[in-house]
């Protein structure tokens, strides 16, 4: 079975982009990223199936980069709007360490690598 | 609607236990997290439909702890088959910082808080 879509065949991979200035634990920060990831993953996989299916039985590919700030988090929200990604901002309920309702991550894809690189490429690795 | 299970109104979790003996880095942590609670999440929307959708309404929450060596995930590994929580070990690719196939976490439930503290209910926050 030939899974690969589009004209390449180019990895895809969910991008989960994560707030450094809220100072959150490394448990913390991990459970942010998997609701990111969580919500992507189950988003797509009822709109937007052949994706999630590919990235998926590619073996769910995540990286997670990082961002300083909510105004840079929003910003990629922004370019992820106007690209037709799909996209997840994550608020956490704030039951420790951060002030409910603080957006902590942001969850893009599955896409393709040079589609999730145009708006995500300049970040650095968490 | 009352998606409640069982004879209580617990709430259902999903737990990740991370082995710290790895020295991951935080990003590294994050994407092996998110891993184990997408292979649980997808596994239970599948095969425990019930579980997933009150766990997935009720706002998915993620608890993660910690253990400090394999022996000791493959002990929660065990006591999870014995006790039929779902359960999803991770496996990282290995394409940064540790040998790949390394056994990095484990992912189990969603299931209530009662039926996973049984088995995760002595270890500590990430």
């Amino acid at each position: 079975m030939n899974l690969t879509i589009g004209s390449s065949n180019e990895e895809y991979k969910i991008v989960i982009v994560v707030r450094t200035d809220l100072k959150m634990s490394p448990g913390k920060i991990a459970a942010q990223v998997a609701h990111a990831a969580v919500s992507c993953a189950i988003v797509s996989e009822k709109k937007h199936f052949r994706e999630f299916n590919t990235w998926y039985s590619e073996g769910q590919k995540k990286v997670v980069l990082r961002v300083n700030s909510l105004e840079e988090l929003y910003k990629i929200k922004s370019e992820a709007d106007i690209n037709a990604i799909n996209n997840c901002l994550i608020a956490d309920s704030g039951r420790t360490e951060i002030i409910p309702g603080s957006i902590t991550c942001i969850g893009l894809g599955p896409s393709t690598d040079s589609i999730l690189d145009k708006i995500t490429g300049d970040l650095s690795l968490l």
